[in-house]
C-alpha cells in the first residue's frame, strides 16, 4: 500500500486544489429540494463560492440560477473538484467522465461501497483514479467545507461558521452533528472534511494541507479505524510540532473495536498500540469524548501563544474546589507552582489570614469582587506564574455581574499573555451571568475537571514544541550488516520456510550487532581451558557436542556452574565418560563452553519488532514473561524511532523501577536495551522480508555489564 | 475514638430531632440584613418552618416578626436545635446556656476552630457537649436544610427546592454553590447538611438518618478527609444495600491530599485504601467530578425501580456515536446484550439493510422520527432488554420537535419500567429542542459518555442490591486462640517492647491457626533421621542450633536441599565438624531440621493487617515483593470482612492471573490465602493491642498444597 501511494504522488494533484478549487462540478445535481444533489448546489452557492459551479444532470435546465450541464463532457473547462451524488451503480461511469475533463479531485458522497462489503466496486474506483491522476475523497461522506475558498460542498448545514479549527471525520452522522455543535459552542471551522471509507484520501493527506494552512490553528480528527497508520504517524510527527492535533479514537474497548470494524470496515487495531504511537510517540492529544475534544479545540484555538513555562497557579474562593482542581491538575499533567516564598509575596496582600497563599491560593469565601480582581491581577502580573486556573463558587458576597465585569476587564480587555481557564460553579443566575462570557471567547467551565483538562491539553502541546530541539531526538543509526541478514533470509526463502532456525536467528543477531551468549566448541582439553579461562571466563557451562547425542542431560553431558580449573577438569572427564557410557558408538566432536548466567543478577526483558497491521513496522519493549503476558506491561513505538523514543518507551512501563534497581539492587543496563531497540527498529525498517522478531528473553545485567539476546524468533513475510 | 462515640450514644438524642426539630433557637440572631444571624432567621421563616423560632440577641427587639430573646436562659422551652452564629470566642458560653435548656442539637456556623489550628477550642466544645448529652454539627458550616420539617437553617439560598437527594458536604462554599447548581439542574433536595470540621456529627450519623428517611432516595457526599473511616464503612455497608450513596472524595492525588489536609485539618488517607474500602468493599458510587456526581444523583433519583437484569441495548442513528457509546459502556461497567438472534428479531423491522441489528443497533442516519419511535418502542417492549441507551445525531431527516415528541410519548407518558438514558448531539436548535425535556425529568445528555456513566452508576447500585443474598457473604469465623495470643502480648508488654521477636510471632501464628514452616531440633543422629524422614520429609534443610553461634552460615552450619539419607548423614557430620572448628567451646544443642522449599513451586504473597489512621482495622493482600513495592498492586479492606470480600480483594489485583496459573502452571492455593486473610481480619479486630501484622512472604503452593507464613512482623500499639 505504501508503494502504491508513492507511485501516485508522482502525478497526484496538489491537495490545495481540494480546499481552494477554481471550478466545481456537481454530478447528480437536482432541482428537488429534498435531494442531496440539490442541497450540495444550494450550500455551494450559499457559501459565497467565487469559482465556477457546474451542476450536471441529464435533464438539464437550471438550478439556483446555474445552468445545468447534461453531461460532464459538455462542460468546457477543467474541473478542480467534482462532487458525485449519483447512485452507486453510476459512480464509476461518472468517474470516467471526470477523467476526460482532467478533474483533479472527486468527492464521492454516494454510499454503497466497502462499508457494505462492496470492496471490488471501491477498488475499481481507486485503481481508475490512480491511473488517471485523480484523487478521491470518500465514498460514503457528506462532503467538504473549506473556509479558505470559501466553499461548502456538503449536504449538511448551509451555514458553517468560519474559524480556525479543522475537523476530519470518519463518521458522517457525527460530522454533520459536529457542525451544528461547534456553531453552538462558538467554535469556528477552517474546514470540515468527511473521509468516510477513505479509499484514497485519508487523514494524513489532509493534515499535510492543514499544517501549511494559515487559517487552521487546531486540527481535530474523529477516527474509528486506520488504513495506513504508518503514514499517519509520519505526518503527525511533523504536524504536532507545529499545531495541536486532537484525536477522538473510538473503538478503545474490545467490543467498541468490533463495532467500529463492522461499521467502517477498517481495522481498529489494538488500542494500547494506538495510544503509544499516536499519543505518546507523536504527541497527538487524545480526547476521551467528543465534548472533551471540542473543549480542547476551542481553548487551544484562542491561545495567542504558548505558555512560557510550567508554573500553573490555582486561585480560588473555595477550598473544596481548590482541592478538586489540584486532583484534576495531577490527572491532566498540569504542574502546580510550588515556591511558597514567591507565592506568599504575590498573594498575601489579597489573602485573609484564614486563607492560604499556598497553591491552590485560597482567597476564601469572604473574598469580594475587588479582592478577586486583585488576586487575578497579581497572578497575571507575576512573571513567575505561567498559567492561571481561576475558580469561583457562588457566594452571597459575589455578584455574577460584577464578577463577569472582572473577567471582562482582566481577561478580555487586558488580553493577558499567559493562558487562563475559569471554572465557576453555582446556580443558574450565577452561571448564566458568567457563562455569557463564553460567547465572547472566555474559556469558562462549570466543572473544574473540564477547565484543568483544557490546560493539560495545552501543556501537552507545549511539551511537543519545547522537546523539538532535544539533542536526543536525533535519529540513531546503529551499524548493521544488512547484507548478511539478507543472505540468511535468502537461504530461508530457498528452503521454502517462513521461520528462521536457531542458528539462522543467531546469524541475524550477529549481523545486527546484538550480543548473544557466545558458545565455543573445544576439541580437546587444551581448548577447553583456553575457552573457559581466556574467552568465556568462569563461571562456565560445559555441554557435550555430538550429533549422535540429542538429549545431552540424559547422557550426563551437561555440567553447570564450573568456577575454576579443578571443576573444569573434573567436569570434562565426567562428561566424556558419561557420554561414552550412554552411547558407546557416538561420534563426539568436543564440548561446548558457554557463559554460566546467574539469573539473580540479570533481569529478563522482551524486545521485539513487527509489522503491525495498522502501523506497519513497530518495536516493542517489556519486562520478561509474566509482565508482558499477565500484566500487559509493554510499550510500542512506530519506526523509525529516535533514541529519545526508546528511552521513553522503557520509562513508560509500570515495572520500570525494577530496571532502576529496587531494594538496594544495582540499576540494570538500560543502555543495552536502548541499543537493541534501535537495532531492531533499523532491521524491521530495512529488511522488508522480515515480519516479526521477538527476542525473549533479553537478559539485562547490571549497568555497563551489557545485555544478552538469549532466544530469538524471526518470521518472514508470506 | 470508637469508644468515646459509643459512650456518647447511651445518652445521645435521636438524630431525627436534627432534621425535624420542634423548636429552633438562633443564637446571634441579627436584624442587620447583611449578617449571617439575619439570613438564618430569614431562611427559617421563609422555608415555612412550623415549629417555634427563638432568635437570641442581648439587644432584644424583634426580627421578622419574631420576638428576640435577650438570652438563651430566658426562653421558656426546651430547644431541639440551636444554631450558633456568634463570634468564636462566645461560642462556648452559648453552648453552656444551651445545655441549661436541654438543647438536643447545636449547629455551630461560627468558624475559627480546628480549621485554623484551634484544636483546644474545638475539643472543649465537644467534651462539654458530650458531658451534657448534646450533639454538635460543625463548627465552620453554613447550616442544615431539611425538607421534612421543612426548615432551612442555613445562611445560603433562601429557597431550596425540595426533592429526594440528600447532600452532606465537608466544604461550605461548594455546598452553597451546590444548592444553586442542583436547583438549576432540576435536582430537588431532601436535605443538605454542612458538616465542616465534623467535631461530633459526621457523615455516618447523617447517613443513618437518611437510610430511614422516606424522602431520601439518593445520598450524595462531598468528602475531603475522614475522621472515623471505620464507622463510615460500617454505616455505608448498610446504606448501599438500600439506597445509592454517591461520593465525591477530593484529595485523590498526592498534592490534592496535602491541600485537603491543610484546608480541613482532617486526614485524607491513601486514596487507594479509600477506593478499595469505600467503593469496592461497601459499594459507594465514587464520582470523579461534581458534575458527574450530580448527573448520577439526578438519574438515580428518578428511577422507579431497579433494572431486572444486565442486558443493555444501544439504539443509534449514527455508527460513530454507537461505537463511542460501546467504549463508554465498557468503561462504566454496563453490559451490552449480545444475543444476535433475539436482537435481529426485535430490530430488523426498523433497521435498513445497511444498518445493523447487532448491539449497538444502528438504524442509520436515514431513520425518520417514526422509525426512531418504533425502534425505541421495540427496545422498551422486549423482556430480553433490561435497559436502553438511546442515541441521536442531528440529521436533516430529524426534527428536534418531532423527536422531542417521541421522547415525550414513549418515555414521559408511557413511563417505561426499565431504565433509559438519552444522548442527543447536534447544533443549538436541535439540542435545545430536546434538552427542554430535561426540566421534565428526562435523562438527556449531550455526550454519550455522560449517559453511559449514569447507567453504569445505576448498575453498580443494582449489583450492591442483588449481591446482598450471596451465600458467601456470611461472616466467616475462623477458630483462633485469642487467649494464647494475649499471653504473648502480655509477655512483650512486660518486656517493654512494641515489636514481637521471631519466636513470639511464631507463637501468634500458631495460635491463629496459620501454617508456618515447621522446625524440629534433633539432638542426635537418630532424631535427625526421624525428623527428616518421618516428620518434615525430604528435601530438608539442616542448621546448627547453638546459642554460641549466631552466624550459622559463617560457621558452616547450614546445609540446603538434602534429598536422601546419604546426604543427610554427610551433612550432619560436616556441620558438627565445621561448628566445632569455628568455635571449639560452643555448646551445641543439636541441629534444626526444616522443610526445603522449592521456590519454583511456590508464589510469594504478602498478607497483612493493620490499624489504618483513617479506617481503623484493615487487611491487605498483594503478590510478593516487587508487585507490592514497585507496582503497588495491592488490595485493602476494612474489617470485619466476609469470605466474599477476601475473594474479591484477591481477584482485584492485576497480577491475579499469576495465582490462577499462567503458561500451563497449576493454579495456586487461593483458598489458603483467603483463610489467612480471614484469620488476620479476626485478630486485628479482637486483639486491640496489635497495630500491625505483616506476613511477608506467605508462600502459596499449588492448589490444595497449602500456604506457609514464612516471616511475620507484628507491632503493638503504643
Amino acid at each position: 500500500m505504501e508503494n502504491k501511494y508513492r507511485m501516485l504522488e508522482i502525478k497526484a494533484p496538489n491537495i490545495k486544489h481540494l480546499f481552494e478549487p477554481k471550478s466545481i462540478a456537481i454530478i447528480g445535481a437536482s432541482s428537488n429540494r429534498n435531494k442531496i444533489g440539490y442541497k450540495v448546489v444550494d450550500n455551494i452557492v450559499a457559501s459565497g463560492y467565487q469559482g465556477k459551479i457546474y451542476p450536471v444532470n441529464p435533464k438539464g435546465g437550471t438550478i439556483l440560477d446555474s445552468k445545468v450541464y447534461t453531461s460532464i463532457e459538455s462542460i468546457d473547462d477543467t474541473i478542480d473538484l467534482a462532487t458525485i451524488c449519483v447512485p452507486a451503480k453510476y459512480v464509476f461511469d461518472s468517474l470516467k467522465s471526470c477523467a476526460k475533463k482532467k478533474t483533479k479531485f472527486v468527492s464521492i458522497i454516494t454510499s454503497g461501497f466497502s462499508e457494505i462489503g462492496n470492496l471490488e466496486g471501491e477498488e475499481e474506483l481507486v485503481n481508475f483514479a490512480r491511473e488517471n491522476g485523480m484523487r478521491l475523497l470518500g465514498p460514503n461522506i457528506f462532503g467538504i467545507f473549506s473556509a479558505k475558498a470559501p466553499v461548502n460542498a456538503t449536504f449538511g448545514y448551509k451555514h458553517i461558521e468560519p474559524g480556525s479549527v479543522a475537523i476530519v471525520t470518519q463518521s458522517g452522522a457525527l460530522g454533520v452533528a459536529m457542525i451544528g455543535k461547534t456553531a453552538t459552542e462558538g467554535i469556528g471551522l477552517s474546514a470540515i472534511v468527511s473521509v468516510g471509507n477513505k479509499c484514497d484520501i485519508d487523514e494524513a493527506d489532509l493534515i499535510e494541507y492543514f499544517i501549511t494552512d494559515d487559517n487552521t490553528r487546531v486540527i481535530l480528527l474523529y477516527i474509528e479505524g486506520l488504513k495506513r497508520g504508518n503514514r499517519l504517524t509520519q505526518v503527525l510527527e511533523k504536524a504536532t510540532k507545529i499545531k495541536p492535533v486532537i484525536i477522538i479514537k473510538s473503538g478503545r474497548s474490545k467490543r467498541g473495536a468490533m463495532a467500529a470494524a463492522s461499521h467502517t470496515g477498517s481495522l481498529a487495531g489494538a488500542d494500547n498500540v494506538f495510544t503509544d504511537i499516536i499519543s505518546r510517540q507523536v504527541g497527538a492529544l487524545r480526547a476521551l469524548s467528543v465534548q472533551e475534544a471540542l473543549n480542547w479545540a476551542k481553548f487551544l484555538a484562542i491561545q495567542k501563544s504558548l505558555p512560557v513555562g510550567e508554573n500553573a497557579v490555582i486561585v480560588t474562593n473555595g477550598g473544596g474546589i481548590g482541592v478538586l482542581a489540584t486532583d484534576a491538575c495531577e490527572l491532566y499533567g498540569v504542574t502546580l507552582y510550588d515556591n511558597r516564598e514567591v507565592l506568599k509575596e504575590i498573594f498575601s496582600p489579597v489573602t485573609p489570614s484564614f486563607g492560604s497563599t499556598k497553591n491552590p491560593v485560597d482567597i476564601t469565601g469572604q473574598a469580594s469582587n475587588e479582592i478577586y480582581e486583585q488576586a487575578l491581577q497579581a497572578a497575571l502580573d507575576s512573571p513567575d506564574i505561567h498559567s492561571v486556573i481561576v475558580l469561583g463558587c457562588e457566594t452571597a458576597i459575589f455578584s455574577a455581574d460584577q464578577l463577569a465585569a472582572v473577567v471582562q476587564r482582566r481577561y478580555l480587555d487586558d488580553k493577558p499573555d499567559k493562558p487562563v481557564v475559569f471554572s465557576f460553579f453555582g446556580g443558574g443566575e450565577f452561571e448564566q451571568g458568567l457563562f455569557a462570557l463564553k460567547s465572547k471567547g472566555v474559556p469558562i467551565f462549570s466543572d473544574v475537571y473540564e477547565a484543568a483538562s483544557c490546560l493539560g491539553a495545552l501543556y501537552k502541546h507545549y511539551h511537543n514544541i519545547i522537546n523539538t530541539d532535544d539533542e536526543l531526538s536525533e535519529l540513531d543509526d546503529p551499524e548493521i550488516d544488512i547484507k548478511s541478514i539478507q543472505t540468511v533470509i535468502d537461504e530461508v526463502r530457498a528452503d521454502n520456510r517462513r521461520f528462521l532456525l536457531v542458528p539462522e536467528a543467531l546469524r541475524v543477531m550477529n549481523a545486527a550487532g546484538i550480543p548473544t551468549p557466545k558458545s565455543y566448541v573445544a576439541k580437546d582439553l587444551e581448548e577447553v581451558i583456553y575457552y573457559a579461562e581466556e574467552v568465556v571466563k568462569y563461571p562456565v557451562v560445559m555441554k557435550i557436542v555430538s550429533k549422535d547425542i540429542i538429549h545431552k542431560s540424559d547422557a550426563g553431558g551437561v555440567a553447570l556452574d564450573l568456577e575454576n580449573r579443578d571443576e573444569l577438569l573434573d567436569a570434562y572427564e565426567a562428561i566424556l565418560a558419561s557420554a561414552r557410557k550412554y552411547k558407546p558408538d557416538a561420534k563426539i566432536e568436543g564440548v561446548e563452553i558457554v557463559r554460566m548466567i546467574n539469573m539473580n543478577e540479570a533481569m529478563e526483558t522482551i524486545i521485539g519488532a513487527r509489522i503491525d497491521n495498522t502501523f506497519g513496522p513497530t518495536v516493542m519493549f517489556g519486562l520478561g514473561g509474566i509482565y508482558v503476558e499477565v500484566l500487559k506491561d509493554v510499550a510500542f513505538r512506530a519506526v523509525p524511532i529516535k533514541r529519545s523514543d526508546a528511552i521513553e518507551m522503557i520509562q513508560q512501563i509500570r515495572s520500570y523501577p525494577l530496571l532502576l534497581g529496587v531494594r538496594g539492587e544495582e540499576a540494570k543496563d538500560i543502555g543495552g536495551c536502548i541499543d537493541i531497540i534501535l537495532r531492531l527498529s533499523k532491521i524491521i525498517q530495512l529488511c522488508k522480508d522480515i515480519s516479526d522478531i521477538e527476542i525473549n528473553p533479553v537478559l539485562v545485567f547490571e549497568q555497563n555489564q551489557g545485555v544478552l539476546a538469549v532466544d530469538t524468533r524471526i518470521l518472514l513475510n508470506p
